[in-house]
């Protein structure tokens, strides 16, 4: 492609409404341009860039035997109330009339349109198991659509769902998904980790969400530095302490710590680490004998609201109390509450069990205590797993210990079970004749999401850093001043023949601009290699390159230069 | 693929309301199934056949310089209300809101969200001429959709939107993409026509559709046997009779033609050939002086009502006279009418106007003419075109005779000139720094439609024939029972991984079903090759091949079936 024929739109200046680093980059690059809120319109090189993606992910998804159908965007009502969310979805699902005034929506996801004909189409379980994918466009009607495309309110989906006569051949094609997402997330070339991830409101039994690693990721995970084992901040288990507590090595005394209510506050006053204090947070119970329970944590730990609310004891979602509740029923504020002499049920986190020696609020206000222990000065504790894990938790599966990263979200693999196929009466015969509810499985990714994120993990101040299987060109050509010299000109016509005719995806900057502006555009928008041709060159019989990451530019023989791209690709 | 991996839906009985072949043999060889009206899932055979097409689409237009891009399809209100379309697209554009109660659109078609990219990215005539495509799902809620995905709601287009500096870039990429267009249907493998087209409400100078010929098709085409000319028929000129008009040869008389009112009575109860008639209509004129005109035709002849709404003195769009307005002004009922002595302005068709001794009313209820002669019974008239043409016409070209086929529009190019972005003052900067409003043309392609007009030109009794180019596999592989013998699954498999390996694609039927039904379902959904492996051909070294459009089957020997398939492919 000559820069001369296409719709080349970089920017010099950030668009001021762009927060994250690949929005602002897509816009300066010319990838994307905003139509509405969280509406983009993909110009030529963006369009390049997610029809690579897509293509990946059909290819990997195919081998993965899985079938490619097209399902309508416009969904009518009637499979939704049949499935119970028309109501449950909210805002977030775009709803429409046609024409006769009958009641469709924008659809969010395909759930009910693939189970409705799935229940049509299939009637025996010779037939199964049966996966079928889309690539397909989807609308959610987010409240506040942001960061360009990464969360767009229109945007490009691979959905898959499969189809099983029982759990274990659901077990074995999720098996199956989750290598096809490795294959695919491997081959767009990101860094990423498969991460177990929580059920969630969706229901069903087993699901693993794919993120890419960023500094700018929404989520936080936690991952095994010796092992395969990774799993959102919210799930991942903080394992006991391997260390016994220490015996008691002081007293208990009461000591006056006026207006000191933080953690901070209170380890500084008493000069003692955070480690060494223990907070007490008081959160609403699940009857009415105990309406409220006190949580107990190292002072340097974060309550895991999620792990929390699955305590029997404890109200699911967490709520904490409200401050006037904890003064009524207990005495005191909330910086001064400690687990001695408490009215309440009182649970531990299990690294705040092995603390000795610790402090904490006296349950009176300004007052602490210090030289607590359990055991001694009150009962030994209930012992729970409460908190968020740290970087050096021992890893959960027993090897390695714990790193914790910020991802964003590409993809999600759920074994959906009998959610929707119960609902929607989707059955098969079973051998003996007898109909069996599916049970199904459901695979998406973000096709669209995975450009950003490739982006947010692959920059620098200079532009976008393509990963070489999804740039939108391979290589950069850049003759400098050719329309100063014929000689020039017919090589650099000649040499972008010859790449163009050997395969390669060549971007030739043919365009009557200053060698700075070519430079600066093509890193902007991260074509992985460059050659630079200029007379100098030509009398050498040298081209220079430089690869996107590489911090020098090398001469290379003119002769030679088809090899050299051949193994800068391979590599 | 092996067809035990695939959803092989088909069924044995028309769905009933299906009413179009093409609708038909989609939902009985399991392409498409329904899921609301005007609403279609393409099962994995369909979107196979779906995505040959946009692939051929997609290269033939990057082949002609257009740029791919991809444009939200649900559109801000706004942009719509700046061209002044938000109202006058009435209820076939399918209105919403978001959740924050903005006007949006589900885009029935794109030059407003194009012209409002390109007037913000576009600045100066060297970045033209430029044309962008996307090929992308639409919606058009159909008061009554019908006919399967020939006439959807949603369907998926390509549509393309190219800016000029005047008309002649204008025409000159206009003419590219007719080439481009032929190329593409030519690639499909489709009898066709470019067609001159009306230019109709949307304004503009220059029109082509392009028309896939089949007798179910909804418009007339006329063509010439010996020229590319083509035309809608609405538009084709019917061009003046070469021969001169005889001589006189009878005396007028009047006769009784008692409750003889069309041409067909009156020809059959004079004796006479419809052609021998003038019939004459009475419709609105367009001024108040003339408020009724008359139109005389041959009996055999059809009024064109474009042609005569073009006429001055006749009201566009063309409106007949009420029976009761005829009578109070001509004295006599519609069947009696004729143009001696009409006290109102008569315009004759050109072939009217050079028949002798013609018969026609008598302006007299019960009575018509006989022996008419213009110039001597009445003065030589005023003439025009104002019939359509039928077969044996002479081309308005000059070049041969006209034949009349039936077409099912699948594309439309448009040479839109100022409309949008005049509208819209979508400009760049000329030479002189003067910013001039740019030229527009849009060339769109139904994609999906392009399935189902295929279907209507190629089918037969037993089901579908694709063109090769665009069939779901290329060769069906049928080993006749061949769960009974160890030998012939071996060399089936052999033989199947050996043809897929050489880049055929092959639908292995590996079914455990009779040869009666696979045979069956391979010519419903129109395989164009088919290879039956059986034990005898493994004795003999043969296998039975069949082409989808043979008589016949013939046996082949095993070892020559690539290359022999090779030929039949290129052919």
């Amino acid at each position: 492609m000559r820069t001369s024929r296409l719709l080349l739109a970089t920017l010099k200046e950030t668009p001021a409404d762009a927060e994250v680093i690949s929005h602002k980059l897509m816009l300066r690059a010319g990838m994307i341009r905003k139509l509405a809120a969280g509406l983009y319109t993909w110009l030529p090189l963006g369009l390049r860039v997610l029809r690579k993606v897509e293509t990946i992910v059909r290819e990997e998804m195919d081998r993965a035997g899985a079938q490619e159908v097209l399902m309508p965007a416009v969904q009518p009502a009637e499979l939704w109330q049949e499935s119970g969310r028309w109501e449950d979805m909210g805002a977030e699902m775009l709803r429409l009339k046609d024409r006769h005034q009958r009641e469709f929506c924008f659809g969010p996801t395909h759930e009910e349109v693939i189970t409705d004909l799935i229940r049509n189409e299939l009637r025996s379980y010779k037939q199964l198991p049966a996966n079928f994918y889309q690539i397909q466009t989807k609308f959610r009607d987010e409240r506040r659509p942001r960061f360009g495309v990464m969360r767009a309110r229109e945007f490009l989906m691979k959905d898959a769902y499969s189809f099983h006569l029982d759990m274990a051949s659901l077990e074995e094609t999720y098996r199956v998904m989750h290598e096809a997402y490795c294959r695919i997330f491997d081959r767009i070339g990101l860094t990423y980790r498969p991460v177990l991830a929580d059920t969630g409101a969706i229901g069903g039994s087993g699901s693993h969400e794919f993120h890419v690693l960023a500094d700018s990721g929404e989520d936080a995970i936690a991952f095994s530095d010796a092992s395969d084992y990774a799993a959102n901040v919210e799930l991942a288990e903080a394992l006991a302490p391997a260390q016994a507590r220490p015996a008691p090595g002081a007293g208990m005394a009461t000591v006056d710590t006026p207006e000191q209510h933080t953690i901070e506050e209170v380890s500084a006053f008493l000069d003692v680490p955070p480690g060494q204090t223990l907070k007490t947070l008081v959160v609403r119970g699940d009857s009415a004998e105990a309406p409220l329970v006190a949580l107990v944590l190292r002072g340097d730990h974060e309550l895991n609201a999620i792990k929390a609310g699955k305590l029997t004891a404890v109200a699911d979602p967490l709520e904490f109390a409200a401050d006037a509740d904890i003064r009524a029923a207990l005495g005191c504020g909330v910086g001064s509450l400690g687990p001695v002499g408490l009215a309440i049920p009182v649970i531990v986190d299990r690294s705040a069990a092995v603390v000795a020696d610790f402090v904490c609020g006296a349950n009176v206000d300004g007052k602490h205590l210090t030289g607590v222990n359990w055991g001694r000065d009150l009962p030994e504790p209930a012992v729970a797993d409460i908190r968020n894990v740290v970087p050096g938790d021992p890893s959960p599966d027993g090897n390695g210990t714990l790193a914790i990263a910020r991802g964003i979200e590409v993809g999600h693999i759920f074994q959906l079970g009998e959610k929707y196929s119960r609902a929607m009466n989707a059955t098969v015969l079973d051998e003996s004749g007898q109909a069996v509810v599916m049970s199904m499985g459901c695979y998406g990714i973000g096709v669209s999401r995975v450009v950003a994120a490739a982006i947010e993990q692959n920059n620098d101040e200079r532009g976008i850093i393509w990963p070489q299987a999804i740039a939108p060109y391979q290589v950069a050509l850049l003759p400098m001043n050719m329309h100063k010299s014929q000689r020039l000109r017919e090589a650099a016509e000649t040499l972008y023949r010859e790449l163009t005719a050997n395969g390669f995806e060549v971007l030739f900057d043919d365009r009557r601009e200053r060698p700075g502006v070519m430079f600066a555009d093509m890193e902007l928008i991260g074509i992985p290699h460059r050659l630079v041709l200029g007379e100098r060159g030509l009398d050498s019989g040298e081209i220079e390159y430089k690869g996107r990451r590489d911090s020098e530019s090398q001469n290379i023989p003119l002769d030679g230069v088809m090899d050299f791209l051949l193994e800068r690709l391979a590599g």
